[in-house]
C-alpha cells in the first residue's frame, strides 16, 4: 500500500518493537535495585487496594455479567469447523477467517470489508439467542449502515493516518447490530456504540501479516461484547463518537458529519450495502481486468493451454510496479504475478485462493503457460481496464478490451460467478452437496426460520 | 479535563452517537428496497464463503489455540469476589475495578495509571501458570517500563488530542507482562507487542462513564490475548510500534524514540515504577493541598470538629474553577467540593472513597463543619500547594502552608499511609484480618512462593 504523501512519516524510527521485546524477553529477575523494587511492591499493594475496594461496585457488576455471559463456553459454531466456543470468541474467529484471504467485500467508498466485524457477530449472537435468518440480515444491513457511515465521514484522511478502517469502525457495525439482536432500546444501542467507540482496532502496518486479519475479527468482538455490556446497564459517553475528544474527532482530522446525518435510513440508494462489491481473484485488484479478459476469451473459445501460442496484456504502468513478477517461487509470491495470474486464469478458468498455492504455482501446465505471457506498458490505458491479446497455435488471434473487470461497480459480480467463487472456497472443506445447500440457504437467509439449518450445513 | 487549545476541537458537532443508536434501535425490518436487501443476501453469503475457505489456515488455528486456553473458564480469581472467571475475562474485570474511583496510581510525567492495564493481566496469568510472586512482581515492572516508556515518547501530544494514555499504551505492557510470564522468546515476545499494537483502547470523553476504568480493564485483556495468540504463533508486523504507519505514528505527533531506547533496562534511576505515585485522597488533585493541611493540622492538634469555628483556604484560583461546588448534593458532587473534602479530611482524617458516599455528604456533622469552610483565590499560590488557617472555638489560630501535598512526587506516601489507605479501600470488603494479611503479602508479593496464600486473602 503506497503512503499518502500528504502524511508525514518517519521511516528511519529505529527497531522499538524489537528492542523492548528482547528487553522484556531477555532482562533478568530482578535485575534493578531494591529500591526500584520496593517501588514495584508498593505499586503492586496499591493497585490490590484499589481492586478490592470497588469491586462490588455496579459498575463491576455490569462488566462480569457481560463476561458471564460468555459461559458456558461452547455456544456458538465456526463455520468451516467442527468446534464451538463462546459467541465473543466466535465472532473473532469467524471474522480472522474471513479475511485471512483478504478475499472479501469492499466498499469502494472507504475501502471498508463491511462483512468481516460485523457478520460474525451478528451470526454468533442470532445463534444464541435463536433469532431468524431475518432477524439476521436486519442486523447486518444496519450494523453496515453505520461502520461504512462513519468510514464515509473520516475517509480518506483516517485511512490515509495509517489506521485500517475496516477495524477502527467495524467494531461500530458490530456494536449495531449486536445492539439490535439483542433489542437494545436506543438509549442502550447508544451505550453499545460509546463503548465500542473506545476501542478502534487496526494498523495499515499490518497489512502482510496475520494481525490483518485480525482486525475485523477483533472489531467484530468488540462490538459484540459492547452490546452485552450495555445490556446490563454499562455506560459510555452520550456523544462518544463526535464530541471534540470522541472517536471522530481523535483519529481523523476529517469529519463531514453530514455523511453520517443524511438521509439516515432513507429511501432506496442511500444504503451503503448495496454499494458492496466483492472479488472474483484473490489477488490485488490491478491484475483483475487482465485475468477477467483471459478467462473471457478461454470461455468465449473453449480454449485449452495447448491451444495458446501466446498472451500478450497491455496494461498501465501501475500492473507491472505492483504485479511484474515474472518467476513466482511460491503461492505468496505468485499473487504478486500478473503472469502466473493470466496463465491460471487461462487453464482453470478461475483464480481463487487455490490457484495460488504452492502446488498450482509450480505445475508443468502452470510453468509452460506462463512463459508465454507477455505485458506491455500502455499508459494511456487505464489501470482499472487491460488489453488482452491471444494467439493460438492454429494461426488465430483472439483479441479483448476489458474496460472494467468483473467485480468492479460498473461490472458486478452475478449470483452465478459468486456461487462459483463460494464453492471454490467451500467445496474443498465441506464437499460438494454441504456446500450447495450452504450456498442457497446463505443466499436466503432471511427464509431461514432456524439457524440450525445453515449451521448444519455450514460446519464439519 | 480542560481541552489543550493546541489541538483544534469541533464542539458543535451533531449527536451522531445519539442518531446512529436511534436508527439501529427502531428501524423497521426489511425497511428498505427489495435490491437492498438482495445485496445484503449476496454480502452475508459471500461473507459465509470467505469465513469457510481458510477455515483451517494456520491463522485461524492460532486465534483458536489462545481462545481455547481461556477454557474451562474458572481459571482466575476476582479480587474482592467470589467468583472465578477466565484469565482474559480475569484481567478485565480487576482492572475495570482497580480504576472504578480513580484512586489508583499515577506515573506523573505522562499521567499514566501503571498498574491498571499491567498488574492483573500479569496476576491472572500468574495465577493460572501457578508462578511465584517475584515472577509476578518481574512481569509488572518490565509491563510498566514497556507502558510508560511509549507514553513518554508520544506525551503530551498524544493525550492532548484526546487519547486516555493508560488504555492505549497499557496494552503494551500487558503484552509484555504476559509475555515474560509465558517465557516466550524475543521473537514471539516482539509478535505479542505487534498484535497488541493494533488495539489502543481509551478516548478521553469517556470521563466520567463506566468506559473510563474499562479503559485499564480492556487493555489488560488485550495485552493478555496478545500475548497467548503469539504463544501459539501468532503474527503480526515486527516494526508495528515505529513503522510509519505503526502505531506511535499514526496516534501522535510526537515519537520521541529516544524516550524508548535510550537506557533501557539501565542501571537505578531509569526504571519508570521508580516514578509511581499514589493519590491519598479519592478526588481531583487539586484539591490534596487543602485536605493535607487539615489532616495536618487535625493530627498535630488533635482537633475534634466541635473544636472548630473556621477553617480558610487560600488556594489557586484553578481550585475553585475545579471543585468549587458549596453545597454537594450527593457522593458525586462532593468530588468537586474543596469544602466538603476538607470538612471530611478534618473529621475523618482521611478522604478516601468511602467519605465521598451520599450518606457522609449529607451527615450532620459534616454538614456543620462544611458550612465552616470558606475558599480564597490568591494565585500568587501554585495549584500545587494550599494556605490553611484553623481558628478554634477557643480562640487560637492553627496555620499552616502545604507546599506540596502529600503522594506528589516531593512527598511521597509513606508505606504507613499506602497502608491505611488501603484498610480503607479493603475492609469494608474482607474484613480486618484478611486486610492486615492481604496487605502484608501484597507488599512482599515476591516473597510468596505460592500465590494461593494471596488469593485466599483477597477474594471472598
Amino acid at each position: 500500500m503506497a503512503l499518502n504523501s500528504t502524511v508525514k512519516a518517519d521511516a528511519n524510527a529505529p527497531a522499538i518493537t524489537e528492542q523492548l521485546a528482547n528487553f522484556v524477553a531477555t532482562h533478568p529477575s530482578q535485575g534493578w535495585s531494591d529500591a526500584v523494587d520496593a517501588e514495584a511492591h508498593r505499586t503492586f499493594a496499591n493497585w490490590v487496594g484499589c481492586a478490592i475496594g470497588p469491586s462490588a461496585h455496579e459498575t463491576v457488576e455490569a462488566a462480569l455479567a457481560a463476561v458471564q455471559d460468555l459461559q458456558p463456553a461452547a455456544q456458538a459454531s465456526l463455520l468451516g469447523r467442527r468446534e464451538k466456543v463462546d459467541i465473543a470468541s466466535a465472532a473473532l474467529i469467524n471474522g480472522i477467517s474471513s479475511h485471512t484471504w483478504d478475499f472479501d467485500d469492499t466498499h469502494l467508498k472507504t475501502i471498508i470489508h463491511p462483512a468481516g466485524p460485523v457478520a460474525p457477530a451478528a451470526l454468533a449472537l442470532a445463534q444464541h439467542l435463536g433469532k431468524s435468518g431475518r432477524e439476521l440480515i436486519d442486523a447486518l444491513v444496519l450494523g453496515v449502515e453505520v461502520s461504512c457511515r462513519v468510514g464515509n465521514a473520516v475517509y480518506p484522511d483516517h485511512y490515509d493516518r495509517g489506521w485500517h478502517i475496516t477495524g477502527t469502525t467495524g467494531m461500530l457495525g458490530s456494536a449495531a447490530a449486536c445492539s439490535r439482536l439483542l433489542g437494545l432500546d436506543a438509549a442502550r444501542t447508544q451505550m453499545a456504540l460509546g463503548i465500542a467507540a473506545s476501542q478502534p482496532i487496526g494498523l495499515r502496518e499490518q497489512f502482510g501479516t496475520m494481525t490483518k486479519p485480525f482486525h475485523p475479527g477483533g472489531a467484530a468482538r468488540v462490538g459484540l461484547m459492547s452490546a452485552l455490556m450495555a445490556k446490563h446497564g454499562y455506560t459510555a459517553s452520550k456523544r462518544a463518537l463526535e464530541a471534540p475528544r470522541g472517536l471522530m474527532q481523535v483519529f481523523s482530522d476529517k469529519t463531514d458529519w453530514r455523511e453520517v446525518t443524511e438521509n439516515l435510513g432513507g429511501p432506496d440508494g442511500s444504503w451503503e450495502i448495496a454499494l458492496n462489491t466483492y472479488k472474483p481473484y484473490a489477488c490485488g485488484i490491478v491484475i483483475h481486468p487482465s485475468i477477467d479478459g483471459c478467462v473471457q476469451l478461454r470461455d468465449a473459445h473453449a480454449l485449452t493451454a495447448d491451444q495458446v501460442e501466446s498472451i500478450t496484456l497491455k496494461v498501465h504502468s501501475l500492473v507491472l510496479e505492483l504485479t511484474g513478477k515474472k518467476t513466482p517461487a511460491d503461492g505468496l509470491q505468485s499473487k504478486f504475478s500478473v503472469y502466473h495470474s493470466c496463465a491460471a486464469g487461462l487453464i482453470f478458468g478461475r483464480a481463487g485462493e487455490h490457484e495460488y498455492t504452492d502446488e498450482i504455482v509450480n505445475r508443468a501446465d502452470v510453468l509452460a503457460l506462463r512463459a508465454k505471457v507477455t505485458a506491455i506498458v500502455d499508459d494511456s490505458i487505464s489501470e482499472a481496464s487491460a488489453d488482452v491479446t491471444i494467439r493460438t497455435t492454429d494461426g488465430r488471434t483472439l483479441h479483448l478490451f476489458v474496460q472494467n473487470a468483473i467485480g468492479s461497480v460498473e461490472r458486478p459480480m452475478t449470483n452465478a460467478l459468486l456461487l462459483a467463487k463460494f464453492a471454490g472456497q467451500a467445496e474443498p472443506v465441506l464437499g460438494a452437496d454441504k456446500t450447495a445447500r450452504a450456498w442457497a440457504l446463505s443466499l436466503g437467509i432471511a427464509q431461514c426460520a432456524d439457524l440450525n439449518d445453515f449451521f448444519a450445513s455450514t460446519t464439519l
